[in-house]
Protein backbone atom coordinates (compact mmCIF):
# COMPACT_ATOMS: atom_id res chain seq x y z
CA UNK A 1 0.00 0.00 0.00
CA UNK A 2 1.92 3.66 -0.56
CA UNK A 3 2.75 5.68 2.24
CA UNK A 4 0.06 7.62 1.92
CA UNK A 5 -3.43 5.38 1.79
CA UNK A 6 -1.17 3.79 4.72
CA UNK A 7 -1.04 6.75 7.02
CA UNK A 8 -4.67 7.32 5.51
CA UNK A 9 -5.55 3.82 7.16
CA UNK A 10 -3.97 4.10 10.31
CA UNK A 11 -5.59 7.01 11.02
CA UNK A 12 -8.93 5.86 10.18
CA UNK A 13 -8.60 2.79 12.54
CA UNK A 14 -7.45 4.92 15.11
CA UNK A 15 -10.43 7.05 14.77
CA UNK A 16 -12.92 4.32 15.03
CA UNK A 17 -11.71 2.28 17.66
CA UNK A 18 -11.85 5.69 19.73
CA UNK A 19 -15.39 6.35 18.65
CA UNK A 20 -16.29 1.99 19.55
CA UNK A 21 -14.49 2.80 22.84
CA UNK A 22 -16.06 6.04 23.66
CA UNK A 23 -19.59 3.75 23.23
CA UNK A 24 -18.30 0.54 24.99
CA UNK A 25 -16.89 3.21 27.91
CA UNK A 26 -20.89 4.39 28.23
CA UNK A 27 -22.31 1.19 28.66
CA UNK A 28 -19.50 -0.28 31.23
CA UNK A 29 -21.76 0.98 34.45
CA UNK A 30 -24.99 -0.14 32.48
CA UNK A 31 -26.63 -3.87 32.54
CA UNK A 32 -24.98 -5.89 30.00
CA UNK A 33 -26.86 -8.46 28.15
CA UNK A 34 -24.54 -11.60 28.07
CA UNK A 35 -24.80 -14.80 25.83
CA UNK A 36 -22.69 -18.01 26.15
CA UNK A 37 -21.21 -19.61 22.80
CA UNK A 38 -19.21 -22.84 22.72
CA UNK A 39 -19.60 -22.90 27.02
CA UNK A 40 -20.43 -21.34 30.39
CA UNK A 41 -16.91 -19.36 29.86
CA UNK A 42 -17.05 -18.12 26.37
CA UNK A 43 -19.33 -15.11 26.63
CA UNK A 44 -20.54 -12.76 23.67
CA UNK A 45 -22.32 -9.67 25.07
CA UNK A 46 -24.47 -6.70 23.41
CA UNK A 47 -21.54 -4.22 23.26
CA UNK A 48 -19.13 -6.99 21.74
CA UNK A 49 -22.29 -6.99 18.82
CA UNK A 50 -22.57 -3.67 18.79
CA UNK A 51 -18.98 -2.43 18.21
CA UNK A 52 -18.80 -5.38 15.00
CA UNK A 53 -21.32 -3.64 13.39
CA UNK A 54 -19.67 -0.05 14.11
CA UNK A 55 -16.53 -1.14 13.37
CA UNK A 56 -17.66 -3.57 10.26
CA UNK A 57 -19.97 -0.76 8.82
CA UNK A 58 -17.29 2.07 9.26
CA UNK A 59 -14.41 -0.54 7.74
CA UNK A 60 -16.85 -1.57 4.55
CA UNK A 61 -17.77 1.75 3.54
CA UNK A 62 -13.96 3.09 3.52
CA UNK A 63 -12.63 -0.33 2.13
CA UNK A 64 -15.94 -1.37 0.03
CA UNK A 65 -13.34 -4.17 -1.87
CA UNK A 66 -11.83 -5.24 1.39
CA UNK A 67 -12.87 -8.77 3.05
CA UNK A 68 -14.03 -9.11 7.07
CA UNK A 69 -13.14 -11.43 9.06
CA UNK A 70 -15.01 -11.17 12.89
CA UNK A 71 -15.17 -12.78 16.18
CA UNK A 72 -19.16 -11.83 16.60
CA UNK A 73 -20.32 -12.59 13.33
CA UNK A 74 -18.80 -13.37 9.97
CA UNK A 75 -15.97 -15.65 11.78
CA UNK A 76 -15.16 -17.92 9.05
CA UNK A 77 -11.60 -16.53 7.57
CA UNK A 78 -12.66 -16.66 3.64
CA UNK A 79 -9.93 -19.24 1.59
CA UNK A 80 -8.60 -16.68 -0.28
CA UNK A 81 -8.26 -14.14 2.58
CA UNK A 82 -4.31 -13.77 1.37
CA UNK A 83 -5.96 -11.67 -2.00
CA UNK A 84 -5.79 -8.08 -1.61
CA UNK A 85 -7.23 -6.50 2.25
CA UNK A 86 -8.71 -8.41 4.56
CA UNK A 87 -9.26 -6.97 8.44
CA UNK A 88 -9.75 -9.00 11.19
CA UNK A 89 -11.60 -7.98 13.76
CA UNK A 90 -12.46 -8.40 17.35
CA UNK A 91 -14.68 -5.61 19.09
CA UNK A 92 -14.53 -6.72 22.98
CA UNK A 93 -10.97 -8.96 22.99
CA UNK A 94 -11.26 -10.64 27.31
CA UNK A 95 -15.40 -10.33 26.91
CA UNK A 96 -15.16 -12.44 30.29
CA UNK A 97 -12.94 -10.05 32.30
CA UNK A 98 -15.26 -7.00 29.99
CA UNK A 99 -17.97 -8.94 31.98
CA UNK A 100 -16.39 -9.47 35.71
CA UNK A 101 -14.06 -6.97 35.66
CA UNK A 102 -15.12 -4.10 33.20
CA UNK A 103 -11.16 -3.56 32.63
CA UNK A 104 -8.85 -5.32 31.42
CA UNK A 105 -10.17 -5.70 27.93
CA UNK A 106 -9.22 -4.75 24.92
CA UNK A 107 -10.26 -4.06 21.00
CA UNK A 108 -8.33 -5.14 18.36
CA UNK A 109 -7.65 -4.75 14.46
CA UNK A 110 -5.03 -6.18 12.50
CA UNK A 111 -4.76 -5.36 8.70
CA UNK A 112 -3.37 -7.86 6.19
CA UNK A 113 -2.61 -7.08 2.30
CA UNK A 114 -1.82 -10.10 0.26
CA UNK A 115 -1.46 -11.93 3.32
CA UNK A 116 1.69 -9.78 4.55
CA UNK A 117 1.51 -7.94 7.70
CA UNK A 118 -0.22 -4.53 7.20
CA UNK A 119 -1.13 -2.59 10.29
CA UNK A 120 -2.17 -3.61 13.78
CA UNK A 121 -4.02 -1.76 16.41
CA UNK A 122 -4.62 -2.65 20.16
CA UNK A 123 -7.01 -0.79 22.68
CA UNK A 124 -6.92 -1.42 26.01
CA UNK A 125 -10.24 0.87 27.08
CA UNK A 126 -10.08 1.54 30.50
CA UNK A 127 -6.52 2.56 30.66
CA UNK A 128 -6.33 4.31 27.48
CA UNK A 129 -3.58 2.51 26.07
CA UNK A 130 -3.34 2.10 22.47
CA UNK A 131 -1.00 -0.05 20.60
CA UNK A 132 -0.96 0.53 16.64
CA UNK A 133 1.52 0.71 14.09
CA UNK A 134 2.94 -1.96 10.80
CA UNK A 135 6.38 -2.87 9.22
CA UNK A 136 6.03 0.45 7.40
CA UNK A 137 5.32 2.48 10.45
CA UNK A 138 7.29 1.34 13.32
CA UNK A 139 4.93 0.56 16.66
CA UNK A 140 4.02 2.82 18.87
CA UNK A 141 1.85 3.41 22.28
CA UNK A 142 -0.47 6.08 22.01
CA UNK A 143 2.72 8.77 20.83
CA UNK A 144 5.42 6.94 21.85
CA UNK A 145 7.46 4.61 19.79
CA UNK A 146 8.11 1.35 21.51
CA UNK A 147 11.44 -0.56 21.36
CA UNK A 148 12.43 -3.81 20.38
CA UNK A 149 12.06 -7.00 22.07
CA UNK A 150 15.03 -8.12 24.30
CA UNK A 151 16.23 -11.39 22.82
CA UNK A 152 17.21 -12.65 26.45
CA UNK A 153 17.00 -16.54 27.30
CA UNK A 154 13.73 -17.85 28.71
CA UNK A 155 14.58 -17.94 32.42
CA UNK A 156 15.13 -14.31 32.39
CA UNK A 157 11.13 -13.89 31.53
CA UNK A 158 7.95 -13.87 32.94
CA UNK A 159 5.08 -16.08 30.05
CA UNK A 160 1.63 -15.97 29.94
CA UNK A 161 -0.21 -19.04 29.12
CA UNK A 162 -3.69 -20.83 28.66
CA UNK A 163 -4.86 -22.12 31.79
CA UNK A 164 -6.43 -25.06 30.16
CA UNK A 165 -2.94 -26.15 28.74
CA UNK A 166 -0.93 -25.13 32.19
CA UNK A 167 -3.14 -27.38 33.89
CA UNK A 168 -3.87 -30.10 31.95
CA UNK A 169 0.04 -29.68 30.80
CA UNK A 170 -0.81 -30.11 27.39
CA UNK A 171 2.61 -29.94 25.26
CA UNK A 172 4.96 -30.28 27.70
CA UNK A 173 3.66 -26.53 29.30
CA UNK A 174 4.44 -27.38 32.93
CA UNK A 175 8.27 -27.53 31.78
CA UNK A 176 8.52 -24.41 30.13
CA UNK A 177 7.11 -22.73 33.42
CA UNK A 178 9.72 -24.44 35.13
CA UNK A 179 12.47 -23.11 33.12
CA UNK A 180 11.43 -19.07 33.17
CA UNK A 181 10.72 -16.19 35.85
CA UNK A 182 7.12 -17.14 36.64
CA UNK A 183 3.63 -17.25 35.03
CA UNK A 184 1.10 -14.62 34.13
CA UNK A 185 -2.56 -15.20 33.42
CA UNK A 186 -4.20 -11.77 32.27
CA UNK A 187 -7.66 -13.18 30.61
CA UNK A 188 -7.23 -11.33 27.24
CA UNK A 189 -5.18 -11.81 24.53
CA UNK A 190 -5.14 -8.17 24.16
CA UNK A 191 -3.66 -7.17 27.42
CA UNK A 192 -1.69 -9.99 27.13
CA UNK A 193 -0.26 -7.94 23.87
CA UNK A 194 -0.16 -5.22 25.62
CA UNK A 195 2.71 -6.19 28.23
CA UNK A 196 4.71 -8.22 25.74
CA UNK A 197 4.89 -4.68 23.35
CA UNK A 198 6.06 -2.67 26.81
CA UNK A 199 8.24 -5.63 27.63
CA UNK A 200 6.87 -6.85 30.60
CA UNK A 201 6.51 -11.03 30.04
CA UNK A 202 8.44 -12.41 27.50
CA UNK A 203 6.34 -14.86 25.62
CA UNK A 204 2.81 -15.86 25.20
CA UNK A 205 1.56 -19.39 24.76
CA UNK A 206 -1.98 -20.20 23.90
CA UNK A 207 -4.27 -21.28 21.67
CA UNK A 208 -5.82 -18.57 19.37
CA UNK A 209 -8.32 -17.78 16.73
CA UNK A 210 -7.85 -15.59 13.79
CA UNK A 211 -9.10 -12.37 15.45
CA UNK A 212 -7.22 -13.06 18.57
CA UNK A 213 -3.73 -12.83 17.17
CA UNK A 214 -4.03 -10.51 13.96
CA UNK A 215 -3.55 -7.12 15.39
CA UNK A 216 -0.91 -8.66 17.71
CA UNK A 217 0.65 -10.29 15.70
CA UNK A 218 1.65 -7.42 13.44
CA UNK A 219 2.51 -4.99 15.91
CA UNK A 220 4.98 -7.96 18.05
CA UNK A 221 7.03 -8.99 14.83
CA UNK A 222 7.61 -5.96 13.85
CA UNK A 223 9.36 -5.78 17.13
CA UNK A 224 11.01 -8.60 16.64
CA UNK A 225 8.80 -10.90 18.10
CA UNK A 226 8.18 -14.52 16.49
CA UNK A 227 4.83 -16.21 16.26
CA UNK A 228 5.03 -20.04 15.30
CA UNK A 229 3.07 -22.91 16.06
CA UNK A 230 3.95 -25.28 18.72
CA UNK A 231 5.94 -27.33 16.24
CA UNK A 232 7.83 -24.34 15.20
CA UNK A 233 6.02 -24.27 11.85
CA UNK A 234 4.36 -20.73 10.66
CA UNK A 235 0.78 -20.45 11.52
CA UNK A 236 -2.44 -20.35 9.16
CA UNK A 237 -4.47 -17.41 9.86
CA UNK A 238 -7.35 -20.09 8.80
CA UNK A 239 -8.37 -21.45 12.34
CA UNK A 240 -8.06 -21.39 16.13
CA UNK A 241 -4.67 -23.33 16.99
CA UNK A 242 -1.91 -23.40 19.46
CA UNK A 243 0.97 -20.93 18.92
CA UNK A 244 3.60 -19.19 20.87
CA UNK A 245 4.82 -15.60 20.64
CA UNK A 246 8.46 -14.45 21.87
CA UNK A 247 11.87 -13.41 20.78
CA UNK A 248 14.30 -15.82 19.06
CA UNK A 249 16.54 -17.15 22.03
CA UNK A 250 12.80 -18.10 24.15
CA UNK A 251 11.10 -19.39 21.31
CA UNK A 252 13.88 -21.57 20.57
CA UNK A 253 13.79 -23.05 23.83
CA UNK A 254 9.92 -22.76 23.67
CA UNK A 255 9.41 -25.27 20.77
CA UNK A 256 11.97 -27.66 22.20
CA UNK A 257 10.52 -28.23 25.39
CA UNK A 258 7.07 -28.34 23.79
CA UNK A 259 8.31 -30.89 21.54
CA UNK A 260 9.80 -33.07 23.74
CA UNK A 261 12.82 -33.51 22.80
CA UNK A 262 13.90 -34.66 26.23
CA UNK A 263 11.14 -37.77 25.92
CA UNK B 1 -7.39 3.00 69.91
CA UNK B 2 -8.71 6.13 70.24
CA UNK B 3 -10.70 7.90 67.12
CA UNK B 4 -7.87 11.03 67.01
CA UNK B 5 -5.02 8.40 67.45
CA UNK B 6 -6.30 6.14 64.66
CA UNK B 7 -6.60 9.20 62.26
CA UNK B 8 -3.27 10.32 62.85
CA UNK B 9 -1.87 7.07 62.37
CA UNK B 10 -3.93 6.71 59.41
CA UNK B 11 -2.51 9.87 57.89
CA UNK B 12 1.17 9.19 59.11
CA UNK B 13 1.25 5.54 57.48
CA UNK B 14 -0.39 7.26 54.13
CA UNK B 15 2.42 9.87 54.08
CA UNK B 16 5.10 7.62 54.48
CA UNK B 17 4.10 5.33 51.79
CA UNK B 18 3.52 8.32 49.61
CA UNK B 19 7.46 8.92 50.30
CA UNK B 20 8.74 5.65 49.84
CA UNK B 21 6.40 5.18 46.71
CA UNK B 22 8.28 8.20 45.46
CA UNK B 23 11.51 7.37 46.00
CA UNK B 24 10.81 3.96 43.90
CA UNK B 25 9.57 5.68 41.26
CA UNK B 26 12.60 7.07 41.20
CA UNK B 27 14.55 4.17 41.22
CA UNK B 28 12.11 2.38 38.32
CA UNK B 29 14.38 3.65 35.38
CA UNK B 30 17.92 2.40 36.94
CA UNK B 31 19.82 -0.36 37.17
CA UNK B 32 18.49 -2.47 40.25
CA UNK B 33 20.62 -4.53 42.49
CA UNK B 34 18.57 -8.21 42.82
CA UNK B 35 19.89 -11.45 45.20
CA UNK B 36 17.87 -14.29 45.35
CA UNK B 37 16.50 -15.59 48.71
CA UNK B 38 14.96 -18.85 48.65
CA UNK B 39 15.20 -19.78 45.37
CA UNK B 40 16.09 -17.98 41.75
CA UNK B 41 12.30 -16.65 41.62
CA UNK B 42 12.38 -15.39 45.34
CA UNK B 43 14.29 -11.88 44.94
CA UNK B 44 14.95 -8.53 46.90
CA UNK B 45 16.40 -5.68 45.55
CA UNK B 46 18.21 -2.51 46.90
CA UNK B 47 15.01 -0.62 46.76
CA UNK B 48 13.07 -3.71 48.83
CA UNK B 49 15.69 -2.62 51.79
CA UNK B 50 15.39 0.75 50.82
CA UNK B 51 12.00 1.15 51.65
CA UNK B 52 11.94 -1.44 54.54
CA UNK B 53 14.73 0.47 56.43
CA UNK B 54 12.80 3.85 55.98
CA UNK B 55 9.40 2.69 56.78
CA UNK B 56 10.56 1.09 60.17
CA UNK B 57 12.73 4.19 61.13
CA UNK B 58 9.73 6.32 60.60
CA UNK B 59 7.49 3.79 62.20
CA UNK B 60 9.39 3.14 65.36
CA UNK B 61 10.07 6.95 65.81
CA UNK B 62 6.37 7.54 66.04
CA UNK B 63 5.64 3.84 67.53
CA UNK B 64 8.35 3.46 69.98
CA UNK B 65 6.50 0.52 71.86
CA UNK B 66 5.09 -1.26 68.63
CA UNK B 67 6.72 -4.67 67.07
CA UNK B 68 7.59 -4.69 63.66
CA UNK B 69 7.85 -7.32 61.60
CA UNK B 70 9.04 -7.06 57.90
CA UNK B 71 9.91 -8.98 54.76
CA UNK B 72 13.26 -7.83 54.89
CA UNK B 73 14.87 -8.49 57.95
CA UNK B 74 12.88 -8.83 61.20
CA UNK B 75 10.63 -11.61 59.39
CA UNK B 76 10.11 -13.49 62.31
CA UNK B 77 7.11 -12.82 63.84
CA UNK B 78 7.13 -12.35 67.86
CA UNK B 79 5.63 -14.67 70.12
CA UNK B 80 4.18 -12.01 71.86
CA UNK B 81 2.68 -10.03 68.08
CA UNK B 82 -1.07 -10.62 69.65
CA UNK B 83 0.06 -7.74 72.63
CA UNK B 84 0.21 -4.45 71.93
CA UNK B 85 0.70 -2.40 68.18
CA UNK B 86 2.19 -4.34 65.99
CA UNK B 87 3.36 -3.37 62.03
CA UNK B 88 3.73 -5.80 59.34
CA UNK B 89 5.69 -4.02 56.49
CA UNK B 90 6.14 -5.44 53.07
CA UNK B 91 8.40 -3.11 51.37
CA UNK B 92 8.21 -4.36 48.07
CA UNK B 93 5.39 -6.78 47.35
CA UNK B 94 5.79 -8.62 43.75
CA UNK B 95 9.14 -7.73 43.56
CA UNK B 96 9.30 -10.32 40.40
CA UNK B 97 7.32 -7.76 38.54
CA UNK B 98 9.14 -4.92 40.20
CA UNK B 99 12.67 -6.40 38.30
CA UNK B 100 10.63 -7.52 35.00
CA UNK B 101 7.92 -5.30 34.70
CA UNK B 102 8.25 -1.91 36.76
CA UNK B 103 4.47 -2.26 37.58
CA UNK B 104 2.04 -4.43 39.33
CA UNK B 105 3.62 -3.90 42.47
CA UNK B 106 2.87 -2.82 46.05
CA UNK B 107 4.15 -1.23 48.87
CA UNK B 108 1.79 -2.87 52.11
CA UNK B 109 1.50 -2.13 55.61
CA UNK B 110 -0.69 -3.95 58.06
CA UNK B 111 -1.57 -2.53 61.50
CA UNK B 112 -2.90 -4.67 64.56
CA UNK B 113 -4.19 -3.94 68.04
CA UNK B 114 -3.40 -6.79 70.78
CA UNK B 115 -3.72 -9.03 67.46
CA UNK B 116 -7.30 -7.37 66.03
CA UNK B 117 -7.56 -5.77 62.53
CA UNK B 118 -7.21 -1.98 63.12
CA UNK B 119 -5.45 -0.82 59.92
CA UNK B 120 -4.15 -1.80 56.69
CA UNK B 121 -2.90 -0.02 53.67
CA UNK B 122 -1.86 -1.14 49.87
CA UNK B 123 -0.50 1.42 47.80
CA UNK B 124 -0.24 0.01 43.64
CA UNK B 125 3.21 2.10 43.01
CA UNK B 126 2.76 3.02 39.62
CA UNK B 127 -1.10 2.92 38.73
CA UNK B 128 -1.62 5.21 42.07
CA UNK B 129 -3.93 3.24 43.78
CA UNK B 130 -3.81 3.52 47.13
CA UNK B 131 -6.11 1.01 49.03
CA UNK B 132 -6.73 1.82 52.73
CA UNK B 133 -9.20 2.32 56.28
CA UNK B 134 -9.86 -0.54 58.77
CA UNK B 135 -13.00 -1.40 60.49
CA UNK B 136 -13.17 1.95 62.36
CA UNK B 137 -12.91 3.83 59.36
CA UNK B 138 -14.42 2.09 56.35
CA UNK B 139 -12.44 1.29 53.22
CA UNK B 140 -11.45 3.79 50.61
CA UNK B 141 -9.95 3.06 46.81
CA UNK B 142 -7.84 6.93 47.41
CA UNK B 143 -10.76 9.26 48.42
CA UNK B 144 -13.67 6.99 47.05
CA UNK B 145 -15.20 3.94 49.50
CA UNK B 146 -15.10 0.25 48.42
CA UNK B 147 -18.60 -1.72 48.46
CA UNK B 148 -18.50 -4.51 50.23
CA UNK B 149 -17.59 -8.06 48.60
CA UNK B 150 -20.65 -9.45 46.66
CA UNK B 151 -21.58 -12.86 47.84
CA UNK B 152 -22.43 -14.75 45.27
CA UNK B 153 -21.70 -18.59 44.55
CA UNK B 154 -17.87 -19.74 43.17
CA UNK B 155 -19.43 -20.16 39.48
CA UNK B 156 -19.75 -16.34 39.05
CA UNK B 157 -16.49 -15.20 39.72
CA UNK B 158 -12.59 -15.23 38.81
CA UNK B 159 -10.33 -16.61 41.00
CA UNK B 160 -6.36 -15.49 41.67
CA UNK B 161 -3.92 -18.57 42.53
CA UNK B 162 -0.59 -19.58 43.09
CA UNK B 163 0.93 -21.43 40.06
CA UNK B 164 2.89 -24.32 41.80
CA UNK B 165 -0.18 -25.28 44.05
CA UNK B 166 -2.51 -24.93 40.52
CA UNK B 167 0.02 -26.96 38.19
CA UNK B 168 0.55 -29.72 41.18
CA UNK B 169 -3.18 -29.95 41.73
CA UNK B 170 -2.64 -29.40 45.52
CA UNK B 171 -5.46 -29.58 47.82
CA UNK B 172 -7.99 -30.68 44.51
CA UNK B 173 -6.54 -26.61 43.63
CA UNK B 174 -7.90 -28.00 40.15
CA UNK B 175 -11.48 -28.84 41.05
CA UNK B 176 -11.92 -25.40 41.97
CA UNK B 177 -10.77 -24.01 38.83
CA UNK B 178 -13.31 -26.23 37.27
CA UNK B 179 -16.08 -24.63 38.98
CA UNK B 180 -15.27 -20.96 38.58
CA UNK B 181 -15.39 -18.03 35.80
CA UNK B 182 -11.64 -18.26 34.88
CA UNK B 183 -8.25 -17.71 36.42
CA UNK B 184 -6.31 -14.84 36.99
CA UNK B 185 -1.95 -14.55 37.95
CA UNK B 186 -1.17 -11.32 38.63
CA UNK B 187 2.19 -11.76 40.37
CA UNK B 188 1.72 -9.74 43.76
CA UNK B 189 -0.28 -10.26 46.56
CA UNK B 190 -0.73 -6.37 47.13
CA UNK B 191 -2.55 -6.24 43.20
CA UNK B 192 -4.46 -9.26 43.72
CA UNK B 193 -5.92 -7.78 46.62
CA UNK B 194 -6.37 -4.62 44.75
CA UNK B 195 -8.46 -6.92 42.19
CA UNK B 196 -10.94 -8.71 45.01
CA UNK B 197 -11.37 -5.18 46.77
CA UNK B 198 -12.59 -3.09 43.71
CA UNK B 199 -15.07 -6.21 42.95
CA UNK B 200 -12.53 -7.81 39.65
CA UNK B 201 -12.18 -11.00 41.28
CA UNK B 202 -13.62 -13.30 43.87
CA UNK B 203 -11.17 -15.13 45.38
CA UNK B 204 -7.76 -15.22 45.80
CA UNK B 205 -6.26 -19.13 46.82
CA UNK B 206 -2.31 -19.11 47.84
CA UNK B 207 0.64 -19.39 50.44
CA UNK B 208 1.40 -16.20 52.31
CA UNK B 209 3.84 -14.44 54.77
CA UNK B 210 2.28 -12.73 57.47
CA UNK B 211 3.43 -9.52 55.70
CA UNK B 212 1.67 -10.61 52.54
CA UNK B 213 -1.47 -11.06 53.71
CA UNK B 214 -1.56 -8.49 56.80
CA UNK B 215 -2.44 -5.15 55.19
CA UNK B 216 -5.00 -7.27 52.92
CA UNK B 217 -6.39 -8.86 55.48
CA UNK B 218 -8.15 -5.65 56.75
CA UNK B 219 -9.24 -4.46 54.12
CA UNK B 220 -10.38 -7.38 52.91
CA UNK B 221 -12.24 -8.40 55.98
CA UNK B 222 -13.90 -4.78 56.72
CA UNK B 223 -15.81 -5.13 53.14
CA UNK B 224 -17.26 -8.91 54.32
CA UNK B 225 -14.50 -11.41 52.62
CA UNK B 226 -13.07 -13.77 54.96
CA UNK B 227 -9.51 -15.39 55.14
CA UNK B 228 -9.26 -18.76 56.25
CA UNK B 229 -6.64 -21.62 56.11
CA UNK B 230 -7.77 -23.91 53.52
CA UNK B 231 -9.26 -26.57 56.24
CA UNK B 232 -11.59 -23.59 56.84
CA UNK B 233 -9.76 -22.60 60.47
CA UNK B 234 -8.53 -19.07 61.10
CA UNK B 235 -5.20 -18.25 59.88
CA UNK B 236 -2.15 -17.88 62.63
CA UNK B 237 -0.56 -14.85 60.84
CA UNK B 238 2.97 -16.42 62.66
CA UNK B 239 4.12 -18.42 59.46
CA UNK B 240 3.59 -18.78 55.54
CA UNK B 241 -0.05 -20.79 55.58
CA UNK B 242 -1.91 -21.53 52.74
CA UNK B 243 -5.46 -19.36 52.90
CA UNK B 244 -8.34 -18.44 51.18
CA UNK B 245 -9.41 -14.82 50.87
CA UNK B 246 -13.27 -15.14 49.46
CA UNK B 247 -17.05 -13.80 50.57
CA UNK B 248 -19.40 -16.46 52.78
CA UNK B 249 -20.74 -18.43 49.41
CA UNK B 250 -17.84 -18.92 47.78
CA UNK B 251 -15.15 -19.60 50.58
CA UNK B 252 -17.55 -22.10 51.79
CA UNK B 253 -17.43 -23.87 48.45
CA UNK B 254 -14.14 -23.87 47.97
CA UNK B 255 -12.94 -25.10 51.53
CA UNK B 256 -15.81 -28.36 50.41
CA UNK B 257 -13.73 -28.77 47.50
CA UNK B 258 -9.61 -28.57 49.02
CA UNK B 259 -10.70 -30.82 51.36
CA UNK B 260 -12.32 -33.56 48.58
CA UNK B 261 -15.66 -34.61 50.59
CA UNK B 262 -15.98 -35.85 46.98
CA UNK B 263 -12.85 -38.51 48.24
Amino acid sequence: MEQEALYRLSRSLQKWILEAAAYTRTQIKQPLTVSTKSGPNDLVTNVDCANQAFLAEKIKTAYPNAQLVGEEGAGEVPDDWQQGLTFFIDPIDGTMNFVKQRANFAIMIGVYEDGQPLFGIIYDVMADQLFWGGPQLGIFENEAALKNAVDEPLQEGLICVNTRMLVTNEAHLQEVLYQCSGVRIYGSAGITFAHLLKGQVQAYISKLAPWDIAAGRVLAETLGFQVLQFDGQPISMMRKEGMIIAPKQAIQEIVTIMNGSND
